[in-house]
């Protein structure tokens, strides 16, 4: 089906006018930015010709310099391959990047996303394996009286099996939502690959929405997770049961969250035995206090009855030294654990990694 | 569970610290922007002590003023419930409001969404009714030899039903992408509340991602409509009906879109007659040329077998005279259509109103 040229090209050319004057009235030709070289290294591009100091901020700040129509750049690395999140600085005001629809959005701001793929696809990115799917649910909680979002993730081969799954309750942390694991922490691409090469056994992820509506806005969920216990237990686990086919054992359920959620994570895997055979907790906000020794106040309990406990923290991370006290506290109390310290910082280059180990570790009868 | 108050605040605040610090340094408190009233008036406020001018672009540019502090604001309205996009100019800087998570993410850039809602809630908002899934997949497309995303709503229900259902193939526009139907157009809670008041037949919604890599960045899919097309008809229609239960019947299958989708949406239906039996086009960017005359070679042929051909389009439309030569035409060559001209210019406030009128239309057998 061929088009005539003119004709279409006269039709182009007003819908680019019409997209243009509304969406970058500044600029007379679109902005590459950022534009990621072979070499790995990286250029960053902004219009603005009125202001004094531009830079980029990606692990530190790069100053950006001006050319004679305005356009500012900087060209830094080259990088190692990982996902990056930067936004610019023009004088004293912090924007994020206007020619970067690739955000991460967070409780109340944005900074964008930058992916510098390596010469082979890692673990957190796009193979030519088979995918499975995320699902976007709208579910209502009943015990916090609004509807709320869940992500889902199916493994491939999901929708044509009879299978019943295992599952995995994921949790983000305090500036992300429900979509913070896939969007980010690519939970379903680290989980394609794994189960392409073999090295975990299939299961469905699921990753509830971690804030709840009763505390102030600003510190509303940190150590107030009585209602999110009570929304995953009452809502979330029956929703989940009724959508999709999923074993109910709970050595076929598992916890883990990063941050707030690996606080979540422990309260809720910890404080419900009786659902939960394996525990996960990434650079977590661990409990403290009654709440603390509430949770392990019967050890035995914990170690007959779970699987694992796996705690990840990085030691440039402000959680480490907690995380730390909570290694002691478990030795102490002879609790089985694994205690996973690596280099790194409270952030998600950690966290992929992180999920990426544990996973393979789930579900095992070896276990 | 009860958490020792004293040291989890100390806990919070370290969080809120390492978070505050590597977010938004300039400021000391959260901004609230943009803050929605009871009365439907609207509160913008941006940060930005040494800007010289700011203002808010929402349907015309409205000047902000600057406190002590250097946080500049204004207040607008009383807005008509709808959803609007904005952005914020500082200086001659376009930039999204930091404080609004909500973008709405064009190709190559974006600008932020606010809802002001009525006093009941609107046939494209959250009602207290059934919710359907949207499911986002990644399939492999042969045809153009990379993996693409595709976004699926399936009608509450889907998941305990043993039914087959009929399938709406519904097309975004240039500036967006696969998540545009949901994400703005809010194609999934639009359906949800028809079948709720029980006005539509229940459907799946198949929101494949309509640019393809062959052709340039910019231009890149306007008029270069046949890459898309087989990627739909030999990938897409195929993925979707092996993960799915739907009918495969022509008169189950509907086609539609919006501008460039709209343009997409007539080629493809009004090409394959034998795939499609319902068409919809929105503010479409109409075939012309030979394309055209190929499409209307036989108009008897199009009326036998279509169930219906609806073309929306607002007065204010820059493609509005455009599709009024496509009605003179289709009057001349006696083809049946529904001409369904309105108020309003290109934009997605009109679409979600057309969803909302087509939907209720398909998969009738008295069509």
């Amino acid at each position: 089906m061929r088009v005539g040229r003119f004709r279409y090209a006269v039709l182009c050319l007003s819908l680019l006018v019409c997209l243009n004057s509304r969406l970058h009235a500044q600029r007379r030709e679109p902005i590459i930015s950022p534009e990621v070289h072979s070499d790995r290294r990286v250029t960053f591009r902004l219009q603005a010709p009125k202001a004094k100091i531009v830079a980029v901020n990606l692990q530190g700040t790069h100053a950006m310099t001006k050319n004679n129509e305005g356009l500012w750049s900087v060209t830094i690395g080259p990088l190692e391959p990982e996902i990056y999140d930067y936004d610019f600085v023009v004088d004293d005001l912090r924007i994020v990047d206007p020619a970067n629809a690739w955000l991460k959005v967070w409780l109340r701001t944005s900074r964008n996303v930058l992916e510098v793929p390596g010469d082979q696809p890692t673990f957190y990115e796009e193979q030519k394996v088979p995918h499975g799917t995320v699902h976007i649910h709208k579910y209502p909680s009943k015990s916090l009286g609004v509807t709320r979002g869940l992500y889902v993730y199916t493994p491939p081969g999901y929708e044509t099996s009879k299978e019943k799954y295992p599952v995995l309750y994921l949790f983000h942390g305090y500036g992300d939502s429900e979509d913070a694991w896939t969007v980010v922490g690519r939970a379903n691409l680290i989980v394609d690959n794994l189960l392409a090469a073999n090295k975990a056994k299939p299961l469905i992820i699921v990753m509830p929405y971690g804030h709840t509506p009763s505390a102030p806005p600003v510190m509303r969920s940190i150590g107030q997770y009585e209602s999110f216990e009570r929304d995953l237990i009452e809502d979330v686990i029956g929703y989940v049961q009724t959508k999709y086919r999923v074993s109910t054992d709970r050595k076929d359920r598992a916890v883990a969250g990063l941050s707030m959620g690996g606080g979540q994570s422990l309260t809720i895997g910890l404080g419900n035995l009786e659902l939960f055979g394996w525990v996960g907790a990434f650079s977590s906000a661990v409990p403290e206090g009654e709440s603390l020794e509430k949770l392990l106040a019967d050890p035995k309990a914990i170690n007959d009855k779970l699987n694992l406990l796996w705690i990840g923290c990085g030691r440039s991370d402000f959680l480490f030294e907690r995380n730390q006290q909570f290694f002691a506290r478990l030795r102490k109390d002879k609790i089985d654990h694994v205690a996973h310290i690596t280099d790194g910082s409270h952030e998600w280059r950690l966290w992929r990694i992180y999920l990426n180990e544990l996973v393979p570790l789930l579900f095992r009868p070896d276990k």
